[in-house]
């Protein structure tokens, strides 16, 4: 797995990670959290190291299929971009208007609730 | 089921169905969308009103758990009110900012996405 893919699970899992069940979280934590190895997971939950394989993989594609559904990741992203954009454009225009700012304020926030 | 709930449920329903399975989808459809009641669609299923019912309840727990988890139906409604207000500031105020028209044009388009 190179680093992009992970990349790309992680951000799957940040987001989604609430819709798994607890063993398919357990699995995905060992691995791509915590870091093991498939071996060191098979024999911890004493399963074979394809049976580890096979659920990650389901996981995986389930977190996609979530992200295909719902686009958290982009839309997190645009919001992001435009909230950071807009941030410098107010304030090096417009850092007198408060209702102006105030609402550029709210923007930088919707990614936390 | 008040008017409220129903609202409630059908907004829930919009966000979240593709995360139901086919046969939670059914059942919801048929009861929120297509407006069939309990008895109705007990005799279409051939199951009994009760399993309706249960079946019912069960995909509206789901539905509520992953707002609480993802929160889709706040942060939709915030984008909203926030691009109205903006979009009203703007054109009021600096409608000779293409720059600033850009920005706000996107957040108009963040919930479609």
């Amino acid at each position: 797995m190179d680093i992009d893919e992970t990349t790309r699970v992680n951000l799957l899992y940040n987001f989604y990670h609430s819709l798994l069940t607890t063993k398919q979280s357990r699995y995905m934590d060992l691995y791509y959290v915590e870091d093991f190895s498939l071996s060191e997971i098979a024999e911890q939950l004493q399963v074979s190291r394809q049976a580890v394989l096979d659920n990650l993989h389901r996981s995986v594609n389930l977190l996609e299929s979530f992200e295909k559904e719902l686009g958290l990741i982009d839309k997190t992203q645009e919001i992001d971009d435009i909230s950071e954009k807009l941030d410098h454009l107010v304030q090096t225009k417009y850092a007198d208007d408060k209702e102006l700012l105030d609402l550029v304020q709210r923007i930088s926030k919707i990614n936390e609730m």
